[in-house]
C-alpha cells in the first residue's frame, strides 16, 4: 500500500500558485488524493492542503517548493498518528474519552504519558497501561511546578500537548516552547464567560445555551486561536452544577472534534485564528 | 367552544401550594388542560402556569387566590392574540417574517403599527396595510425623538413592544414604562459580543459559531432577561458580512421563537432571568 | 439529609386529579420539590411525576392513591441508582463512555455485569473490575445462546438491560420478560434507515445529516418507543466508514442522554411512544 | 470592478488535472479567487469549482478545456442572479421568506413569476409586484393542468423552478425538461416519512426530532438528490399540528439554505447525490 503524505503551504497570495505547486507534484509523479485551498483576501494569504500518494522524495519536493515560493511556510509530512502528552487535573470525562479511543485505535494519536497535578486520575490512566506522572503543585512555587512538568513533557518529545481539563495556567515560557502545539478545552463558548467557573456565570446570566471551545493556547488567557466549538440548550431548571454536568459531554465532544482536526493536519494557525482545510 | 384562560402565579414557595391552587380551580368547576410548575430553590420562589377551560369568573378566582396567597403575583387572562407595536430601523428580515406570519395568522399577535427611524421599511409595511410611522432621529435630540415615539406607541396601547432590529438605545424612562414588555433581538449569543457590530467582533475573534439572543429590555444594555438563543456554525471562509448575512436567518428564527413563547404567556421574568413554563 | 422519592402516575384523565393527588401528599406532610404533569388529550391519559421529600410511608401513600385512583398505574420509589446489565458485541464507544461515567459516579446506575457475544471488550470491562461474561453465539442455536444470556441477566436481577451496540436481535420471550426495561441505541435517526448498516444506506442516499436513536426494545424491530435522538451534519466527502466513525460520537451521546432520562425516572411508556417529564 | 465568473468541471479523475486546468486559467491571465476540488474515489470522478476574476474569454477557455478534457462536463458562467419561477399551493411561509429576501436583494435570484393551483397566495405575491398565475387543477385532467403550467413556466425561460410547498406531483415529462433544475422542499428529514403528511407520521411514531429536506426533483418521488437538511427537537407534548407549525420554520430555513447553495453555483449533481463545493 502506498504511503500518504500531507503537504501544507501558507504563503502570500499571488496569481498562479495552484498551477506552480501542482506542477511540482506532477513532475514528481505524485497523485493528489485530496486538495483544498483558501485565500484570506484581507491578509492576502494563500493556504493549501494536499493529501498526496506515491513515492515521496521529501527533500526534492521541499527544494522545488522553496525555489518557487521562497518565503512560504511549508510542511510535508507522512500522514501518521501524532505523539502526545496529556495534562489533567481531577476531571475524568475528557481524558476518559481519549483513553477509550486510544485503546480502540480511533484517537489518531499515541498517548505517551499523562501528567496530573492531582493523583485522582492516576488509577484510571494506569488501567490503560499509560505512564501517569503525579506532579503536585502543593508546597512549591508555580515556577518549580512547571519546570518539573516541562522536563517530563520534553522527555517524551510530543508533537502536541493536550490540556484535558488541566485547571492551571501555563507560563509564557512553556507556551512559547510549544507554540500552536498546546490544545485546550475551555468550558464555555468563548468569548462568553472568560475566566473562572463559566457555568456559574452562565447560570447567573440565565443563558439558554451553554457550550465549549477547544483552542490553541497562547499567552492571552482564553484568547488563543479557536479550533472547534459546540453548544447545547439549557433552561431555567438547570442549577449551575447541572449545567456543568451537561456541559461535560459537550466539552468531551468538542475536544474530540478539535483533536481529530489537528491530528489529521487540517488546522493552520494564522494570527489568532485558525484556517481548517 | 369553550374559552381558554391562562393562569400565571409567581409566589414564595411553601408546602401545599399546588393543592391549594388546584382546589380553587376545582371549586370553580374548571378543567386544567395544561399545568406546569417550577420551584426556584435558590430564591424560594414557586412559579405555576395553568391553561384552564370552562366558564371563568375572573373576579371570584382572583379573590380566592389572593385570600390564600396574599403576596403572590397573579395573572389570569383569556388566551388570545396580543396587541403589539414594532420598532425598526432599516433591516427587513425580522419584521418581514413577522409580517408574513401576521398576514397568515400564525404570529399570535395583532400588529397595531410599525415605527421606524428611517423610511426604508415603509413601503414593505404598507404592502400589508399596517400603519407605518416614520420618526426620523435626524436633527432632533434623543429625548425629543423618543418622546415622539412614545406618544405613538402609547396611542396604540400595545401589550408588547417588539424591537425588530431597532438599532437605537431606549432611555430608562421608556423602558420603565414598558417593564418586561419590550422584546429585543440581539445579533449575538449573549453575553458574547456585547455592544456594536457583533459580527465584526466575531470575525475578528475567529469563532466557529455565531448566534442570536432575544431578551426583554432593561436598563443594562444587552443585559435583560434572555428568552431564547440559537446558533449556527461558521468557518474561516466567512467575511464578517457573510457572518451577518448568515446571522440574519438565526436572528429571524430566534425572535420568532421568543415571540411565540411570550405571546403564549409562557414566560415569567424573575430578576434578570426568565422561567419558561 | 432527607430522602428523595419519585412518584409516577399514569391514569385516565379527569377533572381535579392534581388536587386529589397533591392532597394526599399534603396529608402525609410531604414536600413536593419538583412536579410535572402532562395530559394526552388524544388518549385521555394523565401523567404526573413528582419528586417528593420527607418521611415517606410508602404503603400508606399507595393505599390512599389506589382508593382515589383505583385504575391508575402508580410507582413510588426512592430516587437512587439503578442496577443494570449491559449487552455488547464488539464496539467500544458506547460502553466505554458508560464505564468512565460509572467509575466517576456520573452514570446514575450500578453496572452489575457486562455480557458479550465476542470477547473483544472483555479486557476493557475487566480494567474496571466489572464481571464480563463471554457467551459466544457460534456453533449453538439462537435459542440456546439467548437462554444462556437470560440466565446470567436474571442472576443479577437488573432493573434495566442496556444494549450498548449489541448487534443481535432478542427473541420476543426475552423482550417480554423485560418489557420497557431494555434500552437500545440504534445507529440512525429512526425511522430512517431501519435495518442493516444504516451508514451504508445513508451514504448511498446522499443525506446531509446522520443521527442516532435510543429506544426501548419491543418486538417490532427498530419500532420501540423512542427516548432520545440527535443528529450531526455530514457532506458528500464522507465515505460510509467516515459516517460510521462520526456517528459513533452521536450514538454515545444519544445513549448517554437516554440513560440519564430513564435512570432519573423521567420516562413513561405509553403505547409505542414515550412521555418524558 | 472586475466581473466574477464561476467555472464548474465534472470529469473522470486522473493525475495532473488541477495542474492542467489551472494552467489554462494562468495562460488566460485570470485570477482564481476561490477554488475547491473533490474526488469521488468510488466513482473515480473529479469535481472542481473555481471563482475566477479578470477579463474572461469564454469561448477560448472552453475550447482549451475541451481539448485537454474532451469528455468533461464543463460550465463557465458569470456569477449573477438566477431567473426563477416559483410553484405554490396554499402555504405562505416558504414563498413569504423568498419574497421578503427578493425585495431586499438577498435572494440571489430574480423571481419572474409565481404559479399556484389555488388563489390563496395571489394577493401576497401581488403585494410584491410579481406576476401570479392561478392555474386551478379542478375540473381538468392532470395532463391538461400541467400543460398549462408548463407553457407559463416556459414563457419565462427560468434557470430554476422552485417548488415552495407545491403539493402536486409533477409528471416525468415536466421533470425531464428541467433536469436538476427543479428544487423542492419536503417536510421531513428524508428518507424518513416519505409520502403524505409526514408530520402525522412523525407524531404517530413518537420521534424526538423532526426536519425538512430540500432536494432536486427527479422521477422517483422524494428520492431526488438532497441539497440541504435540517432538524429541530420536538417532544411528547406536540400534536401533529404543532409539529407542522414548528416544522414550517425549518422548511423555510432549509429551502433558503438550499437555494443559496444552488444560486451560488455550488451544487453538482452526480447520480442521485449532490457534491457541494
Amino acid at each position: 500500500m502506498q504511503e500518504r503524505w500531507v503537504l501544507l503551504i501558507d504563503t502570500e497570495d499571488k496569481k498562479g500558485l495552484i498551477h506552480k505547486i501542482s506542477g511540482i507534484l506532477v513532475e514528481e509523479g505524485l497523485n493528489v488524493a485530496k486538495n483544498s485551498e483558501y485565500v484570506d483576501k484581507e491578509k492576502n494569504r494563500f493556504f493549501m492542503r494536499s493529501e498526496i500518494e506515491g513515492e515521496v522524495n521529501k527533500e526534492a519536493i521541499l527544494a522545488k517548493l522553496h525555489s518557487v515560493l521562497p518565503k512560504a511556510h511549508v510542511e510535508l509530512k507522512p500522514s501518521k498518528k501524532k505523539d502526545i502528552v496529556i495534562l489533567v487535573t481531577k476531571e475524568a470525562h475528557a481524558i476518559g474519552d481519549m483513553l477509550i479511543k486510544h485503546q480502540f485505535n480511533s484517537l489518531h494519536a499515541n498517548i505517551k504519558a499523562v501528567i496530573g497535578n492531582y493523583d485522582v486520575l492516576e488509577s484510571l490512566v494506569g488501567k490503560f497501561d499509560i505512564a501517569y506522572h503525579h506532579i503536585s503543585h502543593e508546597g512549591i512555587s508555580r515556577e518549580t511546578h512547571e519546570k518539573k512538568i516541562k522536563e517530563i513533557v520534553r522527555s517524551y518529545a510530543p508533537e502536541y500537548v493536550v490540556l484535558a481539563k488541566y485547571m492551571r495556567i501555563l507560563t509564557p515560557e512553556f507556551v512559547k516552547d510549544y507554540e500552536n502545539k498546546i490544545i485546550n478545552i475551555h468550558h464555555s463558548f468563548l468569548p462568553a464567560f472568560i475566566g473562572a467557573n463559566p457555568y456559574k456565570q452562565a447560570f447567573k446570566r440565565g443563558v439558554k445555551i451553554i457550550g465549549a471551545t477547544s483552542h490553541f493556547v497562547n499567552n492571552d488567557l482564553d484568547e488563543g486561536p479557536i479550533i472547534y466549538q459546540n453548544v447545547i440548550p439549557v433552561d431555567h431548571s438547570y442549577s449551575w452544577q447541572e449545567m456543568a454536568s451537561a456541559g461535560r459531554d459537550v466539552e468531551t465532544n468538542v475536544l474530540a472534534n478539535a483533536l481529530k482536526l489537528v491530528f489529521d493536519d487540517r488546522v493552520f494557525v494564522t494570527g489568532n485564528k485558525t484556517v481548517i482545510l
